[in-house]
């Protein structure tokens, strides 16, 4: 079986903060945040295999530090877990102090990416940790994979819940 | 202690899927979705309570059915949770159909807001369910939010594991 | 003949102004509360009968109150008429003071939007007011109507004065 | 009194159209337009006055033709006429083909701006037409500035009907 | 061969500095400067030739002086060069001070856009300048193009010493 | 006096290529790539120096190959040279082909970056070049410093043949 490493998979954008990327906190607004975050994760699946891929979910969503505009930002994202047709990918963003020259985690997530079925057979590589973080988060796979299938097998009872 | 209802605090928005909306699926780009979500979910906070409040965190954020043009959607966010200076919004999307008239649950997700400490105290009113929608969301508040507070307490170590 | 009533076609999107849709004078730019007007007037329009349409003209369009970012907005929309092709939508959009709770109207119009001739005949069905709002409005559309016929029917006129 | 000539005011914006600017029947975007068409109005009341201005109201808002990417556009607006704080600006959008190197009137409308009081007294120039279409234009103010007096005398009556 | 004349091709933007387009410094961010030079320069091709046209390349690309929200722009682009399927555009960007009533040129460059093969063979015009600064910015193309093709000459070195 | 590395400086963006952001030739619309441009150098020359800074100007600007929705790109900038107030950033954008692992240079172009005159004295680092890149790009920093002085001091000149 075809073998990738989280590295091969790894997608990087860093940016300038603007003011019109602010809320009335004067701080990034969050989906301004979620959107770039879907398109660095999405990225990052896409180096993994080559397919129509969409998003199927996010959790672990956390802002842990308001991001402002002394501040740029770098998102890194890469390939957590493979199991059958789903991929997950880790994405953080970390916030870089131009004045202090002080870095910090200001946001982290894992999303779920779905390869959608197509009519000729698509092999999705195995995923190889090599670095200490990049081990630890894909050591934790197993886990959310098991909470997410628990979440989805309720998924029909939680919809009946809700009105249209 | 000043109570308001789920109602008091829904929001909805409707809106047309637009071709730029799209990806290369043909369906509504992920970071499309999430950025009017955190700007129905975050009105929904403003309603329950006047002050500044930042996004905190996402979960249980599924992507239930693809959207396309031929549909229409409409966003319903409202508080289903109080706890100190967290507020708990439950948005889903519900897609409509436009030639078959059949709506569906497209997206459902639980946003985590903070009020943010001010020099004037402010006092966050109780939240009251009224429908069965509302009771089902809001009964599961209080396992939701034990399970952000595991999350939670792992967070340094969590932290730790990243590289900066 | 098929009859739908103006709550069938009732469109609404709640928003929050952010800086960045403020002009120079602390208010909503023209612009975007135009192009919000015509999304929600569309989809309006689409409630009423599945076609292509096409907008064809505004009048009446006025901005009662300036909006600013204290207040968030909610647009309302529904037919108010329909002649031939032609569907007339009113909108209003209501701003809301977050500080004092108090709601105005801010802004209304009304759009004409034209179904598009298609090889396919398309029946449009007849609007039936019920609440107050609704039967006041709908009374005012013959009246309206006949108005555009009379600057339509100068338009030849009105056009061959302009230069190219 | 200081006078201004309509050509003073004249403000020209040639642009290309994009796809991402296209609706589903592949024309221009009715929105797209009007936030075009409010940019480009303003700024030819800028140049009657230097002062803080904003949008009261449109009229006679007329699609004549649809806009495709086969074509580009020609916005044009000048003053048509002043009373009080008023301005009234006219703005015509004229489409060209590309392929075919013909010119139609696209658009036209009406704008109404209004200046707003300052501590300091602001003396708004007269308005002097000097083309046929200039001259044509600002002929009609006078009635045109009638039939608004008369639909914002119904002001406080109509907006009673509305349900806030 | 056909000509046409830099006039035929002149292409006018006027725009307003919203503050949405100011950077950290409160003057006109340098991308959106690029942004309108390029659909500007891009339309003014469009008029010499019906063709597919891309982007080659920019020089003398200068920000002369500062864009602030107290001015309005006017983009001025025409054709002063073509060479084979090469086709040059001039642009300036003209910003007028509201307060004080003065014209200052902010930026000026030169493009460099290349009709792009296709199987119907094309006929680009020549062009004919006219007033003295169409005529002095024409008569320097032949020495821009020969700086350009000495550059172009190096592209294969250049590029070899990049990393990819 | 204090030296950093062209690598201190490197900033790294890659980004999906959307059908929103093509033109109508299905390639990256120019004025987009200048967009991204612009912020990716801009954050270049703030890893240098913590100051105000605006953009002076661009040259060397090459789309050496069109840029399709089948590719990613990744935006690469480092500074290649500090004279005075001026730092100079290096940009080139690499395209990525998703079905064929095929990578190429697609643009290049250097920027010329204005650190504004403050109060306080800042002191720019000097730059140094570590690898075979980097050393090439900086080595060829003073012909291009001397190009520029040369179209510098034909300011005047220049922009008196403009008509305001």
């Amino acid at each position: 079986m075809e073998q990738k490493t989280c590295q091969d998979t790894r997608t990087v954008s860093e940016r300038i903060i603007f003011d019109k990327d602010l809320n009335d906190k004067q701080t990034l607004f969050g989906g301004k945040t979620l959107s770039l975050l879907d398109e660095n994760a999405g990225l990052a699946s896409f180096k993994l295999v080559h397919a129509k891929i969409a998003t199927a979910g996010y959790d672990h969503v956390n802002f842990w530090r308001p991001i402002t505009t002394d501040k740029y930002i770098k998102l890194e994202s890469f390939v957590t877990g493979v199991s059958g047709r789903q991929i997950e990918v880790f994405t953080k963003v970390i916030s870089h102090d131009l004045k202090t020259d002080i870095s910090e985690i200001a946001f982290t997530s894992f999303c779920t990416l779905m390869v959608l079925r197509s009519t000729s057979e698509i092999e999705i590589p195995e995923i190889v940790a090599e670095t200490d973080e990049e081990k630890y988060l894909c050591s934790g796979f197993a886990n959310r994979l098991s909470e997410r299938k628990k979440i989805f097998s309720h998924k029909d009872e939680f919809i009946s819940h809700l009105t249209i």
